[in-house]
């Protein structure tokens, strides 16, 4: 991946090409039809900051499926989607000290912070208004990012973890956002004092997180989730404690102050579009809160992945759905 | 105080008469009128759990007037008002060695709690369900809590807090109910860093004191509040940095994202009647949280008081006004 570009120049002005080993071969969205298509496209040469490395696995998110079929109506086509992106590192930049060939790394849904705002100070960069996603959108250098559903990436290393091993690839790559998105606020807000009792709203992508977290953490957990035939998935695969349906309005009346945290994955930490009402009564008595979160730091991301590490339970399968 | 009830006989049934002194003199409400009468009623003679004192102070809620004109639904007369009291203690039960007599004290909203749940067990007793409030409610006995708009109080011990040398009476009584819902969420939610910036939403009674105790904290302090005739009184009086009137669109812009806390005495330590409502996004970004608070806990309050005592401001002239 060393820079191999040539500039050339012809009566439209100059111009860069590089040669085909740079070339990066992926599956990019070319419209909102939801069809992929074959895309050979150039990613940056490596920098003195950056970590290039072989994508050999990426999550598949609903994400992806919004940005895809521009359901934000923020899209930018040709879009090459994937933001939980493993591989194997293929070179490093010449000021890179912490990873080497060979290295497993990963790769979340962010690629540039600017490192001077309060957030990126406080190591929280993942609320950094500059910061830039890992695809569909524009870089530092205005190129337009493209994501892991390709052959190799380029990241500065700021936002490229360590796979540790003991941790399959396979089952690393949904916990670069899906996981640390259940992780962050857990960790973040205290919800994990063992014995205690959490709620996961939503049986998907993140729910299925949050579950296996609360396990490990010692929580004893209940899932709340529309779809009565998610049950077993969350007891018998998850080992979710009490499954609840919501629309029950008995179960869910006979549920209600037995819970000490509430995890809810269809409205605090994902992208709601509606507008959340509730009695500020009901926070008052118990001194309740209501927090949001998004995803989660790198550092805390690198935390995740070692916990998940030495745990050993087999991440790889609370992955299995999406919402 | 001595228990000199005796006990008397005659066609009706058995019924008890106690001596003069024990007679309480005070003022009620005898309907939802808004007026207030003289009114003789007797207290319990003091337990052995019990502290008795001359009631010198009693704060002038907002609450008390709903409370009077029956405006929350839930009044019952005769009613003796008044739970922000203080005084001098004439009496102690057998039990009780941390109060003598002659000891300035007061009690606050509360007059007991069940001491056996979970909140009550985390000395968080403000959030009981078996809890008395200290007027228009049912005692353990069966009887109606009476208020300090009276000659004395009997109070179980565990809800009599010290007043400290140096912290005067006048000044101790409204920090009793309006001060410690303003310091509580302070504290235990963290608002109290040094040098950072609260937002303190209405300037009524609770209002004033988050002022006061912003300041008292280091931090830089910004009312909001309806009326613009209020800049003087939080500037000048209680030493706010800013002041910043709700309904001026282009003040509130300009001020978005400088609060790090915001303590909402109109909706989050109040009793609200309207749902809240939000977009959730505006939480997740930043990792926001919204969170209630009721009153504060005896052991709270204790220490609020003392922490007033030995800053030794003014606390008395932070309570000239109620929402």
């Amino acid at each position: 991946m060393a820079n191999k570009a040539e500039r050339h120049t012809d009566g439209s002005g100059e111009y860069i090409v590089r040669l085909a080993h740079d070339a990066c071969v992926g599956y990019a969205a070319l419209d909102s039809s939801g069809q992929l298509s074959p895309f050979c496209f150039v990613r940056r040469a490596t920098g003195q900051d950056d970590v290039a490395f072989k994508v050999t696995h990426c999550g598949i998110r609903h994400t992806d499926l919004h940005q895809i079929r521009n359901e934000w109506k923020r899209s930018v086509y040709p879009m090459v989607p994937g933001h939980e992106i493993v591989g194997i590192v293929i070179e490093v930049g010449l000021k890179v000290s912490t990873f080497r060939i060979g290295d497993r790394v990963g790769v979340g849904c962010r690629v540039r912070s600017c490192g001077e705002c309060k957030a990126c100070q406080k190591k929280a960069e993942q609320f950094c208004a500059k910061g830039v996603f890992t695809y569909n959108a524009v870089d530092m250098d205005e190129t337009i990012t493209y994501g892991g559903y390709s052959s190799h990436m380029v990241a500065n290393v700021k936002f490229v973890v360590r796979i540790p091993d003991g941790l399959p690839s396979d089952a690393a790559a949904p916990l670069l956002v899906a996981g640390i998105t259940a992780y962050s606020p857990m960790r973040h807000f205290g919800m994990v004092e063992n014995g205690k009792h959490l709620g996961v709203v939503g049986l998907g992508g993140v729910g299925h997180m949050a579950v296996k977290f609360g396990k490990a953490f010692g929580l004893k957990v209940t899932v709340i989730s529309s779809s009565p035939g998610k049950e077993k998935e969350a007891k018998e695969l998850l080992g979710a404690d009490e499954f609840l349906v919501s629309s029950d309005k008995g179960a869910m009346q006979r549920a209600s102050n037995t819970l000490d945290y509430i995890l809810d994955t269809m409205v605090f930490v994902g992208v709601p579009d509606k507008p959340f009402a509730f009695n500020a009564t009901s926070l008052i008595y118990g001194r309740k809160l209501v927090a949001g979160s998004l995803v989660g730091s790198i550092q805390e991301t690198q935390e995740m992945l070692d916990l998940c590490a030495e745990k050993g339970e087999n991440w790889k399968m609370s992955v299995s759905s999406e919402p």
